[in-house]
């Protein structure tokens, strides 16, 4: 299993919703206004929009129904980035979870949470690089 | 927001344990043995491990304790290596939870959890395409 990430399924209960929330982020999608599933290309990965119930069973799991321990992140390239990338989340209809805030590792993050309740951290890590073309990297 | 994921922090119970299953699986890491942090470059991307109930008071929410609706996937350039991944998965510790099977996309893909129970779709898409850095596109 090579070192990499192709994909990750957000499940969702409300797609119409979930896709107009990325959509205001500014995300773009190829899929027809009816398609069941919403694909996003994200740098050299790809998000998905899916129904829940669908993906659960997909998965071969039982839905714990809440959070479940895995929470994906944007890194901004400044603290003030990501002040307004929560901005620009609660704008589109998402919850703010934690403020925009100093942390202990030396960085800034904050939360959101989608429309859906998948949570996101936003945070700038003086410590990573971030290219040209949004990936990141540990030096 | 840029159209894009920078990271993925698995929440753990058992550090050392999770640790262990992605070495397994040929993930290299440059954290010390005793770090509380694992981080895995992975591809454009970093996967984390950390503690789980840091990672639920770090992003804001309450734990579900169960499987919380994301499914981060691993897509294969056969259904051979499908099933290759997911043996590896299984030998590593990890448990199956959907052997490999077409699927009605016109796919061929199944399921592991790793030692912490965290879902992993493993899945060949012959729709998409994989290049030779790892990177997917939707075309």
């Amino acid at each position: 299993m090579d070192q990499r990430v192709s994909l990750i399924t957000l499940g969702v209960r409300d797609l119409a919703r979930a896709r107009a929330f990325y959509e205001a982020l500014g995300w773009r999608t190829n899929a027809a206004p009816d398609d069941d599933t919403v694909f996003f290309q994200a740098g050299g990965m790809i998000v998905a929009l899916w129904g829940r119930d669908q993906l659960a069973e997909d998965t071969g799991v039982e839905d714990g129904g809440g959070w479940g321990g895995i929470t994906p992140a944007y890194n901004a390239r400044s603290p003030e980035e990501v002040d307004a990338v929560l901005a620009e989340a609660a704008g589109a209809g998402g919850t703010i979870l934690r403020p925009g805030a100093e942390t202990f590792w030396g960085g800034y993050s904050g939360a959101f949470a989608d429309t859906e309740g998948h949570a996101w951290e936003v945070a700038h890590n003086p410590h990573w690089t971030i290219a040209e073309d949004g990936s990141v990297s540990l030096r």
